[in-house]
């Protein structure tokens, strides 16, 4: 039987959810949208086909605590912690590392720790084809998503959208990769949505840990050989050690544009499950239930002739009188107050408090 | 010389300043612009006519604490309480009890705790002209305000605007008064306003101790003989439960349609003194100092692209992004988010926690 571990990646400071998302408590371990925080609901999607001691979080120091408590079913040992972050790359290197000491040929399942899906059914069907071509193949398998608007915030991954491509799973609604695409801008995102050959990238991967480390040392061979070392070591009293050592040489770098753009045979599964990576507030309002006015309110909050708006309150009361298109979120130190459609500079917000080093509201 | 007494009336409750103003901390007990609480300013502003032993304050059970702290200069038994509200007719008659144990032909001069006025000097030659007159002639005075727009938060003074009604001051800026008119709606108020000869009623009166309850006895004979059992118990061990049960009978009625409205011989000084009852935060954000986008910043407020806008944040960071034509004012325990000239209905938010039983928010 195919073993399929899952690795969560969850190392993000998400400074876009600011003031609720902080270094010590970011978006993943929030609960934005209903019950359960992002990363505890991602963990529960996978109860149906992935067994609890096969999930593996890469995680930092500052946020290890709160993910080992808000995950009591995760293995202590399977919680990774990197010294800094360098990106998806040495991240899942790192990940691969530990899922073969599970079993040589395991099946690596890479997901972020604080995307939105919404129809389980239907991503558990898109993982399982991954997962059944991935061990069978060798292949990278990764998971887009149809485009349904000319999102700017997103990577792109361009399809041959025919059969011709040696494509051997064309029939199971398997793509080749032809090319992964950067963030664009508004003009290049909307040819991209007319083309019909572009999906979004959903920073989803599936395959073989074997695999991916052969990848990687194809496409990243000082980085393979800086692992290789970890991976020695791993188990030993230098895990540690060697750990910070590597973590302090090598550079940081995507595992979209440093392995699979480089990779031949990279497929993507065309995914429809209600998903979102929700970057920012007003996707959080865009996706929320809403009353008949429009708004979104969470909390002790009382308004009056109030349109549009998003209003989360963690303990105070709020009031709001005669506003429209307002997002506002307030917490116990802070409060935010945006226009919709601006959640985007919320960053600058958190960019300004790193400036003038007001280190308790990061 | 004229013995002349300050009373200042503070017991209001200032739900129009919720989230700031409370119960425990109404309008007249905060620092709403710039240094020293409303009390405080308008004690101050007495500072150098009126000795400070001849101020009177009148309030109520609950704020009495705050107001002795705040006012260290006022004599303790200088601070007279009600033990509930009545309306100013019986308030000014208690205080006026008060004022004559000092003095039998005191002046008083009759205060509201929380009105703004910028020219201290015009405001003083105002008032020592109407203790002038009041001290001679026993004459009922009052002070008005040449109205600037049609307001429809005032009662307005109608004065006789010539010299031809008995009225012996007349060369001094000193007019008979007319009639007086409660809050009218905006076209009585244009009405008012392009009539020439009404005035805001801004609540300040000068008369002689002697003299108002004189008035009161013609106008008012109930109040008047409940009044005199206090005259009686003052001094005395049964001083506060007279009090208490002369104000569990009286009934409540202000000074204006009690007294005045019904005297003859009052008179009313125009006065221009940069006064203004501070009535809404819309009125605050009127007369705050502005930045150049329109800002009245009070407090740690990181702002970008936000306009026209008054921010106070007693404590808490606040980021604002993109907005315009906001009042938000941030205390320990609630917001408030409001569009720009709907403040008065902050007093709506009053009434809905008073409703819900939300006493600590009251």
């Amino acid at each position: 039987m195919t073993k399929v571990c899952a690795v969560i990646m969850a190392g993000g400071v998400g400074t876009r959810f600011w003031p609720r998302s902080r270094e010590r408590s970011p978006k993943q371990l929030l609960e934005i949208l209903g019950k359960g925080t992002m990363i505890q609901n991602t963990v529960k999607r996978l109860d149906k086909f992935i067994d609890p001691e096969n999930v593996f979080i890469v995680t930092n120091k500052i946020q290890k605590g709160l993910v080992a408590k808000q995950l009591p079913n995760v293995r202590e040992e399977n919680i990774v912690v990197e010294p800094v972050g360098r990106n998806t790359a040495p991240c899942i290197g790192l990940a691969a590392l530990h899922v073969l000491r599970i079993d040589p040929s395991a099946v690596m399942l890479v997901l972020p720790a604080d995307h939105l899906i919404q129809d389980v059914v239907e991503f558990q069907r898109v993982i399982e084809l991954a997962v059944e071509i991935a061990h069978g193949s060798g292949n990278l398998m990764t998971i887009g998503i149809h485009p349904t608007h000319p999102e700017t915030g997103y990577g792109y991954i361009q399809m041959y959208n025919e059969d011709g491509k040696h494509n051997p799973y064309f029939s199971k609604g398997v793509y080749k990769v032809k090319t992964f695409a950067e963030k664009p801008n508004l003009q290049v995102a909307e040819r991209f949505l007319a083309s019909g050959d572009f999906l979004w990238n959903s920073g989803m991967f599936v395959w073989r840990a074997d695999a991916i480390l052969r990848s990687i040392k194809q496409c990243l061979p000082d980085l393979h050989s800086e692992l290789m070392k970890i991976g020695t070591a791993i188990g030993t009293p230098q895990y540690q050690s060697t750990l910070e050592m590597v973590y302090g040489v090598i550079r940081g770098i995507s595992v979209d544009y440093g392995v699979m753009e480089k990779s031949e045979d990279v497929f993507v599964i065309p995914g429809q499950f209600g998903w979102s990576d929700i970057g920012s507030w007003d996707e959080v309002y865009r996706i929320a239930g809403k009353d008949d006015r429009g708004n979104s309110i969470n909390g002790r909050v009382i308004h009056r002739d109030t349109n549009n708006s998003f209003v989360y309150s963690e303990n105070r009361v709020i009031a709001t009188i005669g506003v429209s298109d307002l997002i506002i979120v307030d917490t116990g130190d802070a409060l935010l107050v945006c226009k919709r459609g601006r959640s985007q500079d919320v960053k600058e917000i958190s960019d300004y408090l790193k400036r003038k080093q007001m280190n308790e509201y990061l």
